[in-house]
This record gives structure tokens, C-alpha cells and sequence, in this order.
């Protein structure tokens, strides 16, 4: 499979990095919206190259994996590249999921393109697992909860804070809701009951702490629903023990079966992964096999994780894998 | 989805349950090797006959869930029954899954059928979530571990004990080895380092109860291999506190990524399960939902988990997926 990544920031960095760790890959171009002279690149000899010469490529390339971000990269992206490449992206704003799949498809349609979207963790595995287990529990409560780690939006609201010179933001699942789930409770959560926020802030020499403070945790929609805590630690600090992008996260159903539904299951997932890139350029690496195989196999449109068989995903034969995995 | 169930056990009578809570799906068959006069099942209205005279109702059923056992039934009946009907079963001899994948194919094919083999949960669920996770986390580990849950086996070998009435045995994850793998310390565990297995047993009276708890401790194969305890009980506590079938278990995947491995990842499943037959039966029939619709779309031959796209085991609609679950 020969690969080529659009954006080279931390997800495309992720995707050069998994491409080593599978035989059947190879990295065959960088595009860039930079100037391709400035771009340097962990693999030798892989040439960069200016996005919009990206067209000129279109036999070269088995699969195109999309690295921009959901805002406003992807959605006029996906839409474009797909009419040369089959296209893999992780747009993940949740609620423009429809909206941005019909305009994928209508275009790999049109051009015999295969396009795999809103891949990754969540959207994606967690999506997986959600599916997954309202279909065997008809009847039942889903829970998601994110953390502990590192949310980039918050990080970045806290840094336009006045007196604010860098920050960092953890988002955590709260303990006992985490129990309360997991002991098949059934709990109502509110926002505050299920995540707390806690803050890593570098103030400015002679900045109003405590007016930073009370601005962090009384700003609307980021921080004001939650329980927030705000710790001022050095630079020096902040790069050395906060300088990670670790993430994860929980999926849980719970469930009534029996004829008077007198037995409850409860079904939980869970990642905690050092760096949320690079897990996700994991994914979307497996999903870009089977993009290629699909296509292969004379598909075209637009698909979403749950259009997938598994073992699609697999370098190994449907023999290996009811030999060795089921 | 007109429903037909072979065999009515604990597996049988979970069918006719989740049958309830799918709006899809209509039981319309009970068939049974015993004399059907003598088998009441809790559906009013369906008719229960003798499997013998199955054939006959080829055309009044789009599905047919077999709930016999895999050692003996599964292996004659699934090929056998796939000529006249789309199947699913539970088998869950995993040596023998390639062996009886092919016989089951060969008929499937043959004939214009569905069949889906080895559903349940492991294999299963479990089987999916080893092969997503293999498939993202290209370099790792993977662990399975079974329980809290009553394993039929060592209970029948408990029971076959010299002086013992009756007996319960339940296999159970060693909490310091769970922790161990959470924490991503990638052990290697021997089969005692693993699991424990409890037994609850009620002697015949006058019965040399140190003489049963060491045969069972040093029984081969069931026991031997085993950090095992053995707690002898009245007939009534062991009514009263062991008569459920509770189940469940982990599969982990811990992995690496990163130019220099540098980063480890680790993806956790669980089931907590208060029936292990009725829960077999709910994955049963989302996969039954899934093998009618892919026969309507013309496929035929024999599937497992593996082979099968999400969405069609949920009866949302992909706009429905798409906007709510993804």
C-alpha cells in the first residue's frame, strides 16, 4: 500500500511513525500547505511536496490520509481529494458528522473513490464499541467518559486568559461515577458528576493570580459546569512534567436481559494511551487497509467504521485469524 | 425476522427472552429432540416440534438458532440444518473452529445459506475486540482472562468427585495479574499466576471431606494447574447462593507506538455478566439480525464475527448510526 499523508503536524508525524510498524505500507509522499523546503521529515528519502500539487500525484498513491483539523481543513478536504484518492480522514466534530458524509460521498461516488471518515478513538473505536453493545442490549444506559487527558481546546482557552503565559488542561472522569456505572447502577450524570477539569498554569511575572484563577473556572461552556482546580507551576515545570499528549477514555452499556429482565450486564471499554496522535494515526492506518482492499474489491462511497467488516482491518487471512484470534 | 430455535436449554430459553426486546423478531419455532408434549416453553402461542421434522418448515423460517453444545450437537447439526435454513451457532471449541468453519461452508454454499459460527462472547465479543486491537496495535501483547463466572465444566468434574452431592466452581481473574497488565508492565503469566478457581461443594453425609477437597485440588487438567479453594456448604446455601450462571471476563491489548517505540497504549474490554446464557443469546441474536439481511443481499457461505460490518447487527438505519452513535 503506498501512502501518501496531507498535513504534517503531530496526527501526520503519528502516521509516519505507524507506517514502520506494519510490512504491508509504505510512506510514498508529504503534502503540505507550508513551503515543501521548510518541511524535515523522520523518513529518508520520502519526498515533500506542496499540497496543491497534490492532483499530479493521483496514480502514485494507493491512499490518501488526511491530517488537517475538523474546523475548517476536512471539510473542504475530504470532499476535494477524494475525487483523486481514496481518502481517509478523522473529522470529529460530532454533530456535522451527516453533513460532512453525504458531501464525501456524493464525490467518491462520482469518481469511483472509496472514503473512510470520522476515524480514530472517538469518533471511531469508541463509536465501535457503542454500536456494538446497544445492539446486543437493546435495552440499557450508555455511558462515555474522556480522560484523564490532555484537551487541546481547553489548554488553548486557558492560554488566552489575561497573565497567562502557557497552560495545560487535564480532563478526568470522576471516580465514584466511574463506580457507580460500573456497579451497574444506572446513575443520571450531570456535566459536573462525570468530569473534573484541573489546570496547569505558567502566569506572567506580577500577574493576579487569583483573578486568573477566578477567570479559568467561571468561563462559560470550557470550565463554569465543571469542578475546576488551577495549579500555577514554573516553566520549567510545565515542559518538563505536563509536555505529553496522553488521552483515553471509557464506554460503557448496561443492560437488562431475561423474561422479567431480572439480570443486568455491564459491557466497559477503555483506552489509556500515552499519545492520543499517534493512537489515532494507529487507526487510521488499519482502516487504510481496508479502504484499499475495498476498493480493490470494486466499492466506491463514503463509509464510516461501522461499514467495515473487521477483518479488513487485518494483515492476516480470514484462516489466520479463526485460527489464532477467534 | 421469523426466528426458529433448535434445542431448548439455558442457551434456548435466553433466545426466547432476547427475542422480546428486539421489535424486529418474532419466535415462531421450538425444536427439540425430546418428545415435544412434554416441553413447555414460556411464549404463548408458538409451536414446539420435534426436531426431527425440521426440514419440513424450511420455508416458515428466515433464521435458525442452534443451542445445542459443541462438543457432540454443533458439529452435525449446524452443517446438516444449513441446508434448509440461514444459521448461527455458538460454537466455541477453538481448536476446532477451522474444522468446522469449512464443513459448514461447504453446506452454506451449497445451498444458498447464511451461516454464522462461534458467536457469543468468547468466542465473540472478546474475538472482535482481540482482532481491532491487534489490527491498530500492530506490536504488542494480548491477554485474555475469564470471570468472575461459574464454569460448567470444572463444576460437572467436581460433581463426578467420590462422597460429593453437588457443587459449584467458579474461575476467577487474579486481581494483582489485572492490575499488572492495566499498569502496562507486560507480564508473562503462568496459567496459576492468572487465574484462581473457588469451589463450593456439599458432601454426601458421613463422606471423607478431606479426601474430596484433595482429590479435587489435585485433579489434572480441571484443578491441578491451579491456586484452588474448596468450600464445603449445605445444599441449601448452595441453592439459596450459587444457583445463577454469572460470567464475564477482560481482554487487554497493550502496545507500543512512535519513531522509537516510545509511547505504550493500552485498550481494556470487560464483561460482567449476571447470565452467561442469556447474554450468549443477546450477541446471538444481533448476528441473527445481520445473517437475514446479508442472504437478502444475495451473499451465501459461512461467516464468523469477523466477516461482518457492524451496522448490520442494529436495527438503526446508517443515517440513524451516523448522527447518534458515531
Amino acid at each position: 500500500m503506498r501512502i501518501g499523508i496531507v498535513g504534517y503536524g503531530n496526527l501526520g508525524r503519528g502516521i509516519e511513525c505507524g507506517i514502520k510498524q506494519n510490512d504491508d505500507m509504505e510512506l510514498c509522499a508529504v503534502f503540505t500547505r507550508r513551503d515543501p523546503n521548510t518541511v524535515k521529515i523522520l523518513t529518508e528519502g520520502v519526498p515533500v511536496y506542496s499540497v496543491g500539487e497534490i492532483e499530479k500525484h493521483k496514480d502514485e498513491l494507493d491512499v490518501v490520509i488526511l491530517c488537517g483539523g475538523s474546523a475548517t481543513d476536512l471539510p473542504v478536504q475530504t470532499p476535494e481529494y477524494v475525487k483523486y484518492f481514496n481518502v481517509v480522514d478523522s473529522f470529529d466534530t460530532h454533530a456535522k458528522i451527516p453533513e460532512h458524509f453525504d458531501h464525501v460521498n456524493a464525490e467518491a461516488e462520482k469518481n469511483g473513490h472509496v472514503a473512510l471518515i470520522s476515524c480514530g478513538w472517538d469518533p471511531g473505536m469508541f463509536s465501535l464499541n457503542r454500536l456494538y453493545a446497544n445492539a446486543v442490549l437493546p435495552e440499557g444506559n450508555d455511558y462515555t467518559f474522556w480522560g484523564k487527558g490532555v484537551s487541546q481546546g481547553h489548554s488553548d482557552a486557558i492560554r488566552r486568559v489575561e497573565g497567562v503565559k502557557d497552560g495545560k488542561q487535564y480532563t478526568i472522569p470522576v471516580e465514584s461515577a466511574l463506580a457507580q456505572v460500573r456497579n451497574g447502577e444506572n446513575p443520571e450524570l450531570t456535566t459536573r458528576q462525570k468530569h473534573i477539569r484541573e489546570c496547569f498554569v505558567v502566569a506572567e511575572e506580577g500577574a493576579d493570580r487569583a483573578k486568573i484563577e477566578e477567570t479559568i473556572k467561571t468561563m462559560p461552556n470550557y470550565f463554569a459546569d465543571y469542578d475546576t482546580t488551577v495549579h500555577f507551576i514554573s516553566e520549567e515545570e510545565l515542559k518538563r512534567d505536563h509536555s505529553g499528549i496522553p488521552h483515553g477514555g471509557f464506554v460503557f452499556r448496561t443492560g437488562v436481559t431475561g423474561w422479567n429482565k431480572e439480570h443486568s450486564h455491564v459491557i466497559e471499554y477503555s483506552l489509556k494511551l500515552d499519545s492520543n496522535p499517534e493512537f489515532t494515526a494507529s487507526v487510521l492506518l488499519a482502516y487504510a487497509r481496508a479502504v484499499c482492499r475495498l476498493q480493490k474489491e470494486g466499492q466506491k462511497g463514503c463509509k464510516t467504521v461501522f461499514d467495515i467488516a473487521p477483518a479488513y482491518l487485518s494483515p492476516k487471512s480470514g484462516e489466520e485469524l479463526r485460527a489464532h484470534l477467534l
